[in-house]
């Protein structure tokens, strides 16, 4: 089985009012040395695949597919075999 | 400069619809080797500090305080120091 650890990201150039509202609010609690708070998904995502590259597959495909929303985007995956004994 | 990677996921005691929805999309659309998916977030902070403990300390109140709720939540932070030069 691999475990998949995708974290999706907004592009640099999307602006993120989710990240500036908790940003704010740091500021406010008096986190006065926070600079940037920008927020995104992690998705944690067990597959059987029979390979690491097929894993890898499965998992780009659903990114693109279901998971992310390329025109805004981007995704980042860590690919982790378990091996159950 | 730090730049911390914040990862928050529900405890694995507390349902996840967002997760349950997500499953069972991908297996909608024909990912029938996905067995579980489970969804979090992503903070991306920068933060000055002087020093590393100093800024882990600064990472893991803003996370108590603020980004996670606590009684459901667990988080995990990576920091990592940006050498402007």
């Amino acid at each position: 089985m691999f475990k998949a650890h995708i974290t999706i990201t907004l592009r640099p150039s999307i602006l993120d009012p989710q990240g500036k509202a908790s940003h704010h609010a740091l500021g406010e609690l008096g986190f006065d040395s926070v600079s940037s708070v920008r927020i995104g998904k992690f998705v944690e995502m067990d597959l059987e695949a029979g390979s690491r590259d097929e894993a890898l597959k499965v998992a780009e495909q659903a990114c693109s597919q279901l998971l992310s929303n390329p025109v805004m985007e981007d995704y980042h995956i860590e690919l982790n075999e378990v091996v159950v004994s």
